[in-house]
């Protein structure tokens, strides 16, 4: 039973395990009886929680971010199983190996960043080199360790540096299928386009918005970060504008804080692009939990539609 | 002077050349003077051209689809080179290759026929490939000269197919990098989302909607059609409808004329590429009439934006 | 008490009569306890139920339109009536009569019938009285039995053709209002634009989107019909591109799913005549359960609105 | 050719005929040279003429609304016909017949009074019926000769009182294929819905917005001054708030005017019928125009659409 | 414990304190126990209260208006504070002072009636000063205790008139500024624009939508008030266009009811001052609950965004 | 003569005068002749121009920037005068006086210094008040010349600053009637928020968007250079976190270019106070030209309104 993982349970089951608390929310019953709603996860993937019979004393003790030994039951509740908790034990953080209870890419971090090195290779542009060499290094443990998003695709340990990687990988196709685009230009523009978002996001395990995410934007973030590094590197021409641009662009729509919309070729396909590949992802990670010849629950990130599960799938 | 083209004219040029009309409206001037607008073609361009001095006869006389010999003055208005004539001669069609007068793929029709070949036989699920083919034998001739659309992309002789080409070699590339989407759907998909422009569009060289094609658009048109050919053939399945959705929906949106939205991944990648292939054509053209260092008009099919030519294009 | 029927509860009733599930869900309470979710129907109605002491062997057990003898309560939940289930015993659906549990239409079938033909052959136009028999033979049965709707109006069995016949009698008045109007278009418009909802919708009793209904939708079903039984009877002609045009049209926006807006003055009526017959059946219903001098809730199909029922009526 | 009128004239006529300044605006050509562009009308139309050799002296002299003798050729401009003066001579209004200069309805002033007040005899309720008598005694004169709008529909002489006879019959049709209609008042809102408009319009024959009109709009204009006339009348009960509801709401959504949406039946309604009246004189209209099998120039009125005129028309 | 106020309440609180019924609503727990939810309120604040063991014969009792002595608990719910009552006593009315149970304006009604006429002083236009002493002079008690809106600003005894007050001022000190502006229309625009809503709400205590406001809007309503007291003293000119318009228009946008948008600057100004002083009361609203450093709820009428509460406040 | 300016001009004039060419563009007549097409300046307006008879030599002289004394008439064409140029003849900019030929603000620099140094002096908090003055040291000439937009408003030499004052006295009048609002934070955002337009537009006379202006934004430049500012003074701090938010969001609307919306009262302030003063300036430019009684064209900066000057204005 010990060395069951999320991705094993079943309803029914009785478990004994070590979980990390991925989000706590304290909540009362009708009858006035407090509760904990919590997620819980380990390195396979995240489960709804509650524990209803938590007593006063706990009610204030579970936070975000702690490994605790999980005695509780399994359900279904809603056609999704769901934890009983009957019992928690706080355990040592410093005894267990964090990567035991963080999902993380399915690239390992040795070849996300040979193949991420490769990509700056390829750029044969001065300015454009220097500028994206010199920000990774800035970021660079984070570049690696942070997901690309809070909630809809790539949420996990190295989902950032997953997300660029599938993106250089079509942009190096698409250069060769349009000679209109500027190879050096575009990849510079992928490898850097989300950066911001290790400022906007609290961290790689528990994921939230921070302060400054919240009143500025990651788009923003990185777009006045490579400004001010570019001036400490005394570059101030074109290709710093067009990098710019390709920042500030990439969402692609002003409505998702886009403030000025792809005015070259490049920054329209990197909004392309960015788009694929979060779409895809989206949709792989709905499909894992759904039934051929059924469709999954509507999805927001997929402007609320439901995507049918072929029956031959 | 006589084998210039429309590519290599300059402001202040006198032509005497034989030209396609195109397009051909009738005016009035200020002063209550007749006067004709046309667009005259050859095989390497197209540009707008007026005849102020038409005499009472000549007011109805050329149609679009004749073959001329102009003669005319070049000159620069707007800062967009116009042709004055000042004759015309009307031509036997019978006497002139229209070869000479039509712009068509840079892919010659042998290379577009064996290689939309190749990707009809890659497809290994048998209703698909049956239906692809089934569709193709019924419009074979057309799909290699009609034109992707009148306006914005691929508005020359062989254009639909050339955007389908290269559609289908980004739908290859995309199946191998997401192993969620199923290559014979979506290539199928590809192969047969707008064949139904033969029927909305007039033809390959004047191209102009058809009453059938205003009433209906394509997408009806193209779902209907594969409808009628899969009862022909006694097909009726799933690939059969997740095939019609696949046309129906690849506008992805509803005010583009896509009655329902992409609800599988191969529906949504159509879509996307669909996009890439059109946009990237678009920027194309709009390119080639720019300086370095300056921006494009605003194009419509680009969400009215302009685009900028960096200075080291 | 075993004659009541569901039009006739009241808060405070003890119960035991035959209803049919129309829907099931399970669910599970605050502590753990699995529980059923039901809307249980007959002819005069359908009300919400709740089984909350359903044991484990009872969860999986009832499913929709199965027919069964509850014995219950009944009880007022936020100003709504519902039923709480003490006991469910299921009953053999070939000894009862199906018409007992479904509601139905205030028109006879044979009185519908009778002037759905009529209106047919009201139509002199030789191809459209072809086509619309050619359609309606091949759904007859299905005709008169279908919603027109699975939730806002005409959600009954007989509900399709009442509501294709209320829109009859107002495409004859306004026909000869307005002379412009084809009548013999218009009318066959009327009869065919909705026959699609056979095939998207599951049932005349148990009523859901089919995959094929919600892939396509029934506008792009019935126009692709339409177009294969012409063919099969070797019709190609203006009138069967303006009946296709009818069909695709008659949702009168890109949002509500047609592909193309109306573009002939019939087109324009079926769209207003549609409307019209749809929202005066959807206030009916609301206005049933709504004392004078108060108003409906919000209402999602009137665009969100809620109606006031005047004091004197 | 002195018995020439507007409907009557040709490509190629001279013509020496009495008709009405409909519209005056001054130009001048690109030589420097003045113009008038004037809009001329008979009983029969209105036609678009330019008067290009106007001199100095008779530049101010032409205000709108006078009636002229008009020497003049008619010519194709832009494939509409188009009156060229040569020569203008003032004539005085008192010595003609104003009808024969301004289009009018083609039902009779007595047929309308006469219909019309058939139908405020059929409101049974004393407030309703009261109310109505009131308001059109005091626009009694008006009411009979004003237009409807200014541009798209009914923008005749009588063009008012014609809508409102339209929408009454359609009105009395519908009272009876839905019980829920409350007859007196969707009537009774019938008949004053529209009369704002003898503020907002400057006249019955020279049709233009008062500043009265642009600042307050008749459906605000109407909406008070029948508060006023029932205070007057010391009524003050619901009939009056759902009369007022009618009026105010009857344009259907927030961005064409109407402060609140329909909340009632009768108010739905009456914007349901003021629709189709309006869309169906505005058709006809585009209709006369276009030759059958093509299509109508794009009407702003009616979303922007063009319509197809069908061949066999 | 009997001197306790609303704002003085902390978890854990056992209270025994008279309380006003702002609101209340039957529920009914999962298990068939019927509750009451309700909001109570002192003149010190408002505070959502539910009432688990409420018997059968006290269910029907309560209503909005009452007061009562409330005996409960006060605990945390969500992170609100929540009153559990454990028992009810209705208290008679007429031996308890109203306003120990209503919020108020923190400005005195003398002072605020002394400011307004001094405001009502300042404008010299004739017309404009009769009209708006003729107006408040019909509306005198209830403008000075009625509410400016039912939730999200000014929802107090006085808010109203405190409202205007603040856009007096703003008015006033903008005028000074652009010179461009007719101070005699914007002040009476501001004295008059939101009188309507003493028609539109029920009350200064229980604020609810009446009928009439529901159906006709305080916009309309006072539109025609104010032409009806207009007409009835014989005023008919264009200062009484330019104060309807003002009040028509003073929405600035038709979605939120204005059926004209201001068309001088005065309308213009007196739509974003009334913004200002709404906006400004309702981010003070929301920022009393929340500690520095983070955010408030999303905030409905700032089209949902949350705001931040700097650490440094 | 030769001492008129341009606000003097009336129809009929001939005249000879000294003006600057604010912009050119070419164009060529229906019958092929070349002509110039004007916009030309003095200090006291800008009035549109043509040069029909333009020598071929002299096309492609004539420049945006230069100085020149002009020969012509002036005459009405659609009711605004023109200048109908006759000869042209280039001067020497170094031998005239700039300030002769441009439009500029009302208050004098020195004025407007002295007062943007007063508000500099107000701000209390350190962090603010060192940066607002390190951004406006780099920016201090240009702040003092540049206008604040290139055509709706202040579009004249020191445009920038006035705007920005107007905004300081609005601030501080607000700040005191709402204590909610953070003085210093609030003077800050309005010196510094439109300071980016000194780089995304030409210059303080001829008026252009630059290629990083266009690719970037005022906004976007602006941001970076703050926080580029802030880096080299080692702020790095909350409140430099806020008046980048300040920056970031004045705009109000995604759709206006701020990628954050105001989430703090002051950036809420900062957005009404910019339009506020915007508006006015706009409003004031608009009736300069237009008759009591009438309205204006359709201003497209408000939202394409037209407004009325009352008839006592």
């Amino acid at each position: 039973m010990e060395n069951k993982q999320i991705k094993d349970l079943n309803n029914g089951d009785h478990i004994k395990m070590k979980l990390l608390i991925f989000q706590v929310n304290k909540g009362v019953t009708n009858k006035g009886a407090p509760y904990l709603s919590l997620q819980l996860q380990d390195k396979t993937g995240v489960m709804d929680a509650k524990y209803w019979n938590v007593s006063e004393d706990e009610i204030n003790k579970y936070k975000a971010g702690m490994i605790c030994m999980i005695t509780a039951d399994v359900l279904s509740h809603n056609n999704q199983l769901q934890i009983r908790v009957s019992h928690i034990e706080m355990l040592d953080r410093n005894n267990e190996d964090l990567a035991d209870f963080v999902r993380s890419s399915s690239i390992g971090k040795e070849e996300l960043k040979y193949k991420i090195n490769h990509a700056i290779d390829s750029i044969r542009n001065d300015t454009y080199q220097r500028l994206v060499k010199a920000v990774l290094l800035e970021y660079e443990t984070d570049f690696y360790t942070y997901p690309a998003a809070s909630k809809n695709h790539h949420n996990f340990v190295g989902g950032l540096a997953t997300h660029v990687l599938g993106m250089v990988e079509l942009g190096e196709f698409l250069c060769k299928q349009y000679p209109l685009l500027d190879h050096d230009l575009l990849i510079s523009g992928i490898l850097l386009h989300d950066i911001g978002k290790i400022v906007e996001l609290s961290g790689p395990v528990i994921i939230e918005y921070t302060i400054e995410g919240k009143l500025l934007g990651h788009i923003s973030i990185m777009q006045a970060k490579l400004y001010e590094i570019a001036r400490r590197m005394n570059i101030d021409n074109e290709e710093l504008t067009l990098l710019r641009h390709m920042i500030l662009s990439h969402h692609g729509e002003y409505e998702y804080g886009s403030p000025v919309l792809p005015m070259v070729p490049e920054a329209e396909m990197l909004h392309l692009i960015d788009n694929i590949d979060a779409k895809m992802n989206t949709m792989e990670k709905a499909f894992e939990r759904v039934e051929p010849g059924t469709f999954t629950p509507r999805i927001f990130a997929m402007e609320n539609r439901s995507f049918y599960k072929a029956k031959n799938k």
